[in-house]
């Protein structure tokens, strides 16, 4: 299912004017927001918990904006499995023109214990198979 | 690339606080936000056209709700190409436990001229190829 | 005190930048959103219980949108008291023009017990008194 | 129509978790813009003109507070209409228990010409009837 | 660290599409939550308790409004310390032009015990230190 | 008016439940948008242009996290005038404990012209005086 190299693009917004900043482009701060909430559902899948945290985000270029109405997707891939984390390379882009719209190398996210506290997580390679599902669904 | 039927899942969110009615469980109002600007997302996609409005949806079951924590998928599919509108199926559901939260038969959108009446869109089938630019994208 | 029918209109919202789609008319997911609010708020006072939720809607007719500025006014009635269920009818119009944005015939909602499954009510009439207060409200 | 006094009650709003402070109930703030937003729709109606900005508020009194789950009402009654002026007084409330949230004595909101000056709005009693659209609207 | 009289300001804020009423300029509801939300900030810090909350506020003039893209900044500074309670003025001014926005001159906020109810905090002058840290952050 | 080296703070933030992941801990978009508009606030006052873009962040260390109650503070200061850029340093910390939430080394704004391409800002050190007032609010 992997398309662009590695990275598969899920979640998709539609750029309204309550995402634009006074200069009536996309405002930045809810680019943002948007790749780390993706990260966070793509790091839950991958490690089977609920408890993942955003630990650290390589250098960030914003190489092109966008506009109000443009269709903005956002993809992420797997890159390493630490003992205790997981790191993913992310590209947010226009679904028409497939012009990037920003890049981050490694966005890594640590699997918390029910202690708050780092924790192992046992897995060594990407999943497609959602098998993962974190242990108070199975219980819920 | 279609799965569980014909319906691809794309837009994914992650159930927080924000997103819960005065019970604690997904306020059914988000849930509603999130498919339609998905829809729109869907059909701007198929249509080439930013212009495509919410014109109907055929009723819709609540089968079952989502806690905080729950990771969300949101799927959709063109079911009908008419003259000037495209009509989807809509499904939401749990990510981990595949389990319908809600499903929408008939979701139709209206394609819209420059004059904001109802124009012909010329499509008869579903595109995976993301070829129909909207001009304005063209141009800009 | 029912007007236009059977339906009493009170809850009015202001359509603002924040409200628009990127085609700068009234977002089709604020709407319902709106909408499905109200409607908890109108389940709620008839059932004298907080904990009722969204089950099902019939078909919905966006017949026709509102501009930036508009006020907009949504109304509900009750049709029908089931067992553990109340059917209601919504309307969303233009308070000036009284033009219909949208209607619902039958909205339904489920009074849940503290267990959250389904559970008698009791009720087989509308009341304009507000004398069914939860519970918790009054032991609070 | 008017109960409690002068006072109609019209927008309803349910106290969800996106409303509250850190405290866990009602968020002031919240609350404030719930009223300002209330007083413009009626101030709009009254005086037939979208122009219309809030320019003073009398003193505020927090009766008493709202929790989660909480259903508020919101009222206004026009007092008095000045030549470029209109004020209202506003009271929020519980809708089980009646219990006075805030009232605010004296809300004014100012008539805008085109020129964003305040201009003469030729009224001087409440009306009941709607029949006061604003031009945009009858020209639209 | 004191100007323009006693008031300081801190929190800045930024005109965005999402913060205008549907005449374009700065929704009123949107400036009291900010005001709101910076009063109880400042009286956290004050009082060195997180459980402060809005009682009472006096007269508010809106003295001029604010477009997209302007940048506000908002001061205050405390006026009163009371047995239970905590009284402020606070003042939103445009950043650039230095021009008010609005002021009012009477915030009071009240320091409430564990048990909900007002609570003596012990303090009769303000800090800059900022050795008031709440309780729950020294154990926590 | 500097403190902790070079950083001024300003903008600060008291941590709501809208503002909660699905852990209950601060959800690190919402820090991320809020740092993003603090930065670009400070970019405009420093280039007296409200057309300043995000450009480039250097890594970013989530340090610590945040609970619901906690007030949080940003600070920025320049770094570095380019010709047509200006790079700034960030920082996040908790207002009572004083402990890093996080730090962004290099925050890069750009300078745009009224035809959006990069223009020169003619700045070469940091202002407190806000004396770089936009040119639209001199002729506004």
């Amino acid at each position: 299912m992997p398309e662009n190299g590695d990275i598969t693009f899920h979640t998709r917004k539609w750029v309204r004017p309550e995402d634009l900043n006074a200069n009536g482009t996309l405002f930045g701060g809810s680019l943002l927001r948007w790749i780390d909430e993706e990260a966070a559902i793509y790091a839950i899948v991958q490690l089977g918990n609920g408890r993942a945290v955003t630990k650290y985000m390589s250098e960030i270029n914003f190489v092109s904006s966008a506009q109000q109405g443009d269709l903005i997707e956002m993809g992420l891939t797997a890159t390493h499995f630490g003992r205790t984390s997981l790191t993913m390379r992310a590209e947010v882009r226009n679904m028409f023109t497939r012009r990037s719209i920003l890049t981050i190398d490694k966005l890594v996210f640590v699997n918390l214990g029910e202690d708050g506290q780092p924790a192992p997580h046992g897995y060594t390679e990407i999943t497609y198979e959602r098998d993962r599902v974190p242990r108070q669904h199975l219980e819920g």
